[in-house]
This record gives structure tokens, C-alpha cells and sequence, in this order.
């Protein structure tokens, strides 16, 4: 595969599959008009020859492009260009494909070709995947590798996804403090070549415990005659591989790292990080959480199945009907009240509805806040008030408009009271929740983005109508 | 400044400035008890010894932890932190704090001050701060640059945050095809240390056009007589300053690049991209869509004052209100039909909320598929009959679900019925409108996150008010 990398060629390829694909559907649907052994024997040789092209475009493709063509094909036409790449390049192009897009190819390919795909990848590589791979054809792949990279590959599945530890990779070039630059000149060219981001080589003494870092512009900058300790950083950021991976994530940015060295507990190196990994693991992470707000498992598939989704998005639809029949009993309990004035019912939601939206506000401030680390003990009491004074300076002005609004509409002066005072009130409910409940998740150790909005509006909905139906019935009726 | 660099001793610096905080408003509030001058001489030199020990603890942190400190405090104690940054440090601390903490800063400032900061960068990092500085200032400080510099920083402001222009830097490193890895050698000695995050050389011929790129490796593995354009790649990936920096993010990711060049129209080599600026801006991205979603202004100080907070927050809860009056006219056309039966009341924000909440399922989706490229012209009949099966499946079962609550509690089947009909009909408008706005959005080139939850939320809410009622006037009142 060429690695031309444009993002114009890889529209224009993808058009071109497109086209390719839309052929083979048409052929397809004629050839299946006329009955078997009527088949005509010109079609059939046009759909040789599209897939003949299709195969040779695909062919042209880099990896991450073939990848990303995958990701925007339904499932049948998505297997149809799958079986166009060959075994030799189809680990890099599972490598690259989203979670769920891989399991839907990997279903789908024959079990042999799938150990010739596997057996190109190296140990790295081998566990990213290993989750995806059934386990008995992970275990003969394995097979395949010398024992050296079998062992680094069992203890890198070992660690979660969200650990250092599955992200680190073992290609890491390291040398020796007592080396002259001019050995270290020859150590490298006895290699041949560096791993992919290199941007300093890492130094270790006789027990190969991690004693600082080299550029390698160093290298080239200084004479070769110099000891690798005189020019080394030795005040190297390093990593263990049980940290958080977030940990790392906060430090490649903070520091504008390309690559840092990975050491276990005595100080020894045993891997390296580098900036491309951490980047998917920042993406991933961040698209993560934007599909969880919403209540979808980590990952669905643009082009799952309907079955698929829709038992994906069950547990969270059954949570909102489980909240909403709350809310909906707590109306209930007023419904004699609202018999008796049935503009309440009219209003209700009004009161509900902006309670909601004013503690997501809050709960998207309090999360960016917790992401960032900026949220210690010492200010949260700071911030709670603040976000408290924030909803009663909001509450009165657009409590007052409302009420305004209510009164305009039903010229009844106690019901544009009541109306304002429930918003006051549903906006400091609004307030204390959304500070409260993702701080109590970041907590209890969760993800505070994970259900913090399902909470809130559990409460601004039903403190909405109690509050609202709650003061007219005191006052009203 | 020091650059150590360890989260734990971060953690551990924090709590030490925040112990001498604390400490320093304890001292404040003994000293402003006593009166003027029988202000007592030892608690104003413990005072002052206090304020050595900030100073002194200041001094050890790298610029990027001072910012991240400053980021955690509120407003009087950030001013008391920042005020012992020297001058010299203060210019790198402005670059890495938060756009809201940075005005906060800047205002409270004094312009000798400020001038002498900006003046300790370079252009590429002035251009950064251009719109935070007030004007006048900016051309004072603008003019103590050479003249290339400033002709630089000139071009680069005029690029909008969210092009490849404003991100490139200018510090590259370039050389001749004709050069041998010798002379490029010498040369590099010559200049004594190359930019952060050179990971290659950039090749041009002599008119300055781009012809490829030597990674630094290549350097030090090759022999030193061969031709710099017999060992540099031939392709490489280079961008034009007017495109999208979302281009950039995503050839970064999708290729694993640590550096590229960035050309003019001719070809000619102007500038060149890092891997740090493009993690800044993906990271910059996430954090300003999640905090658009939630209708807050690009970026709100978790300590700003309340009166910003409150005049962030307006514009977004007057857009809710505006809504949730409209679907509040949408009950009031329908009182007499609920006055005829109150459990309608009772039922109808359940229809709302779950169409709501399927509908922000969608839109997830959606919003995903597009960030990462994967909706096309050809697809996107197959997504929406896709999003509208899903939803049948699920408003048939959870539907279902609602209706037997509703029977259940009333003893009434056609209200059961018109439940479920209504939950029905609003799952397939949350799925038409989750689909289509977040498309038409984009297609109008506008952020398909921003605001697609308003519009739909406004149609799911109106609609299920709507629906329910109107089915529950024709068949059961």
C-alpha cells in the first residue's frame, strides 16, 4: 500500500469506492433478477471486472485510509471492501478501525486468514486487539511470537485500557551513561533504524534503572568524543505503568512531550510512551464520554444493527422512564389541585424545564473543572456559593419574567407569585445538585460526566412540579 | 524557573501555596483588627515572611504548574500568587493559562509590567496572546521585535483561531537537496540547538518550494557523503495556513505526526505545525463543544465573578424559556380537554422527556459521525431509516411499557393506547429531527453540536404535549 497522504486523494478515493460499490449493487440486483443458470454471462464478467477495480483501489489506499472508509460503509458493503485488502495489511487496518467497527469485520473473516492478518503485528499491536480476538486464535497468534515478545505481550493485557500500562509500548531504544556519543553513533547505525517517534533516546545505568534522556539532536549537536552523562537530561519525566493514563494524557500536554520513558518500581525501564498513543487515548476518551452523556455504550456503530441498538440504548430509556414515572407521580399527588386550576398544568413544565438547563450549566462547569484537576477541597465551598448566587441573581430576573408571563396570561397576581417563587427555588435545587452530584461521582471514584445529567433532571423535574404545584396549593386553591 | 517535572511534587507545591494562603488571610484578618498604628511590628513581619515563603515556593515551579495553580484559585489569592511570578517568568505563565484566567490577570497588571513580560516572547507566542493584550500595548511591544519577526506576527493574527495559520509556528529548520548529510551536519552546529519538537528537517529547492523531509534519524544512521535527496522522504504531508485546523487534527491522529511543514500557494515553505499546538487545539475543541452544548460561552472561570456568570449564562436561558413558553401555549390550547381528565397532566411530561431523550441518543451519534468524517451524501438515508427503525423498536416496547402503566393506574384502556400512540409518534420525530438538524447544521457550516440539543428538545417537548393531548381530545374526552 502507498502511504500518500492527502486529504483530497482520500476524498476522491472514497468517491470512487463509492461509485464502485453503487455498480456492484445494481449488477448484483440484475444478476439476481434472472434465475441461475440463465445467468448472463456478460453481467457476470462486469462484476468481476468492478470488483477487479474496486480491489485495485483499495490496494492504493494507506491503512488509516482503508480504515476510515470501513468506518463509512453499511455493514454489507463495508465486508465487501474488507475482502478486498489482503491478509498482509489487514492487522494494520484492525489497528485502526473503532471498536465496533472491528468486531463486526472480524466476525466476519475466516479464521485462517484472520491468523495471517494477526501474525504481522507485533507484541504492541497484538495488545491493543486482544480483547477483540477470540481467545483460542489469540492464543495460537501468540504462539507464533519468540518469547521475549510473549511475555511483554501477557503483561500488556494484563493492565486495564485506562492504565499506562496498555498504552506503553516496548520499542524503546535505550544506552548506556558511560557510551561517548561516538559509540552511541555506532550503536545506532548497528540497528539500522529507530522506532517510529523517537525524539530522544533514553539512559540507563548497568542495572538498567533509568538515569536520564538524550535528544537526538544532541547527537548531532555536540562532539563526538563527549560522555552520553555530560549532555543527558537526567530530570526526565517518567511514568509507571499502573498510573492512570489520564495522568499521562494531563503531562504530554502540559510539558509538550513527544515521548517519556516508562520504568516499574525499582526504577528500571521497561517501555516507552509516546505522543500518537497518547492522542487516541485523549480522542477516544473524550468521544467516550460525549456518547455516554447521551446514555449510549462507549461505542456504537454509525451502522449498527437495529437490534444491536437498539438494546444498546435500553438500559439508559429504561432509567428516563423509570425518572419520568416519578415526576409524573409527584403530578399526581396534586392532581386535585390542578383539577381546580388547570393553568397549572399548563405552566408545570416551564418551571421544570429551566431548572434542568440552568444545573447542566452548572454540572458542564463543575466536570471541565474536575477534568482539568482545578476542583480541591479548599474551593469548593467557594465554588457552591458562587453557583448559588449565580441561580438567585438568575432565578429573580427571569423568575420575574415568568411570573410576568403567568401573570399576563391569567391575570391572577398570587399565580405569577407563585410562579416566580418556584423558579427561585427550583434554581437553587438546580444549583446545589449540579455542583454535588458530579463531585460526589469524582468521588466515589466514577466518571462524574457518566450520569450526572440523568440525576439532575431526576431532580430538577420532580422538585419542578412538587415545588410549583406544592406553593399553589398553599396559596392558591 | 525549575523544571521539575512530577505530578506528585505538583500536588505537593499546591499544598504548600495553599497552606501559605490560608495562612497569609489568617495573618490579614489579625492585622485588621487592630487599628492603624498599633498594627502589631511581629505579625506584620510574620506577614512578610509569609509572603517570602509564596515567593520563594512560586519560584521553584515550571511556568506550565504556576498556570495550573492560578487556574485553581479564586480571584484575590490568584492576583496574591501571581504577583510573585517575576517579570521574566510571566510571559510563559500567560501562555498557558486558560483564556478567562488569562484577562483576569492581564487587567490587574500594571503596563510597565506587562510590556516587560510580553517582551521575553517570541513572535510565534505573542501572536498567541494578540487578542488578550490590550491594542496599544500589543504595538508597544510589537515594536521592539526585528523587523522580520514583527512582519510575522503581522500575518499570523490575521489567521482566525480556528485555521492552520494561527497555530503554525515559524521556528523551521530547513535545508538543500543539494546539501550532503555533512554539511547539514555542520550547518546544524552552527545554529547550536533546533526548536522544540523537530523530529525532521524540512527540504527545499532554491526558490524555497518544498521538496520533502529528512526525519533527524536519517542524519545520524546514513553516511555522512550521501545527498540530502537521496536519503529525504519525497512525500510529505503539508498544509496551507487557510485550512481547518480540524484538517490538521485529524492528519496528526490519523498519520502519527509529530511535526509538518505548512506552504503557500506556490509551494514555498512559510511555517511549520507540532504535535503540541494540535493537541492544544484538539483538547481546546472538546472542552469549549462540551461547554457550547450545555450553553455557556466558550470558556467560563470556574471563579469568574457572579455578575459574568450570570450575563454568560442569559442569552441560552432565554432561548429555554422562549421554547419552554411555546410548548406551554402548546398545553394551553388543549385546557378544557385536560380539565376533563386531570391524569392527563399527570402523563404528558413522560411523552416529552423520552422523546427528548432518544432524540439526544441520536443526535450523539450524529455529531460523532460527522467529527470523524464518516457521513456522506450516500449514507445518510441509510442512518436516518436505520435511527427511525430503532425507533419504532423501542417506542413499541417501552411504549408498551407506558401504556400498561397508564391503564394500570386509571383503569382506562383507550388512555393506555393514546399513551402508547403518542409515545410512538414522538420517538419517530425525535429520530427525524435528531438525524436532520445536527446535518443541516454542519451543512450551513455551523458547529452541529451547538444548539442542536435546544432545537430538539423544543421539538420533542411541543410535539409530545402535543401529540398526546390532541390524541387524548379526539378519543377519550
Amino acid at each position: 500500500m502507498s502511504t500518500l497522504r492527502s486529504e483530497a486523494r482520500l476524498h476522491e478515493s472514497v468517491s470512487e469506492i463509492t461509485r464502485l460499490l453503487e455498480k456492484h449493487r445494481v449488477l448484483d440486483t440484475l444478476t439476481h433478477r434472472q434465475e441461475g443458470p440463465k445467468r448472463d454471462l456478460l453481467e457476470h464478467l462486469q462484476h468481476r471486472q468492478n470488483l477487479a477495480e474496486l480491489h485495485a483501489k483499495v490496494k492504493t489506499l494507506h491503512p488509516a485510509d482503508v480504515a476510515h472508509v470501513l468506518e463509512t460503509l453499511p455493514l454489507d458493503e463495508r465486508l465487501l471492501v474488507w475482502q478486498q485488502v489482503g491478509t498482509e495489511h489487514m492487522g494494520e487496518v484492525l489497528i485502526e478501525v473503532s471498536d465496533t467497527v472491528r468486531e463486526s469485520l472480524i466476525e466476519q473473516t475466516d479464521r485462517q486468514s484472520l491468523v495471517s492478518a494477526l501474525a504481522t503485528l507485533d507484541a504492541d499491536d497484538l495488545a491493543y486487539l486482544a480483547d477483540a480476538v477470540p481467545e483460542d486464535l489469540f492464543r495460537d497468534v501468540s504462539r507464533l511470537l519468540d518469547a521475549r515478545e510473549r511475555s511483554w505481550l501477557q503483561e500488556s493485557i494484563a493492565y486495564p485500557e485506562d492504565r499506562i500500562g496498555s498504552l506503553m509500548s516496548r520499542e524503546v531504544t535505550f544506552i548506556r551513561e558511560q557510551q561517548t556519543i561516538e559509540e552511541v553513533l555506532g550503536y545506532l547505525r548497528s540497528l539500522g533504524e529507530l522506532p517510529e517517534q523517537t525524539d530522544r533516546l533514553f539512559v540507563v545505568d548497568a542495572r538498567h534503572v533509568l538515569r536520564g534522556a538524550l535528544p537526538l539532536e544532541r547527537l548531532l549537536l555536540h562532539a563526538p568524543g563527549l560522555l552520553t552523562s555530560a549532555i543527558m537530561d537526567p530530570d526526565v519525566r517518567s511514568f509507571r505503568p499502573e498510573e492512570p493514563a489520564q495522568q499521562a494524557a494531563n503531562a504530554f500536554e502540559r510539558y509538550d512531550l513527544v515521548s517519556a520513558p516508562v520504568i516499574d518500581e525499582r526504577g528500571k525501564l521497561i517501555g516507552r510512551l509516546t505522543v500518537d498513543a497518547v492522542m487516541d487515548f485523549v480522542r477516544l476518551a473524550a468521544e467516550r464520554r460525549a456518547l455516554e452523556r447521551a446514555g449510549l455504550r462507549g461505542e456504537e456503530d454509525l451502522f449498527a444493527s437495529i437490534w444491536d441498538s437498539a438494546r444498546n440504548r435500553a438500559p439508559w430509556l429504561f432509567i428516563n422512564l423509570l425518572t419520568a414515572f416519578f415526576a409524573s407521580r409527584v403530578i399526581g399527588v396534586f392532581e386535585e389541585t390542578i383539577a381546580g386550576l388547570v393553568a397549572l398544568a399548563t405552566l408545570m413544565p416551564i418551571v421544570a424545564s429551566v431548572g434542568g438547563n440552568t444545573g447542566n450549566q452548572t454540572i458542564a462547569l463543575v466536570i471541565r473543572g474536575l477534568a482539568l484537576d482545578q476542583v480541591s477541597g479548599d474551593n469548593v465551598r467557594h465554588m457552591l456559593l458562587k453557583e448559588v448566587t449565580v441561580s438567585l441573581v438568575n432565578g429573580l430576573m427571569w423568575g420575574g419574567m415568568m411570573g410576568l408571563f403567568a401573570f399576563t396570561i391569567y391575570r391572577s397576581l398570587p399565580l405569577g407569585l407563585v410562579m416566580m417563587s418556584a423558579v427561585v427555588l427550583n434554581l437553587l435545587v438546580a444549583a446545589l445538585v449540579g455542583v454535588a452530584v458530579p463531585l460526589l461521582l469524582h468521588r466515589a471514584g466514577r466518571d462524574p460526566a457518566q450520569g450526572a445529567s440523568v440525576l439532575l433532571t431526576f431532580t430538577t423535574d420532580s422538585m419542578g412540579f412538587f415545588l410549583f404545584l406544592g406553593l399553589a396549593k398553599l396559596f392558591l386553591v
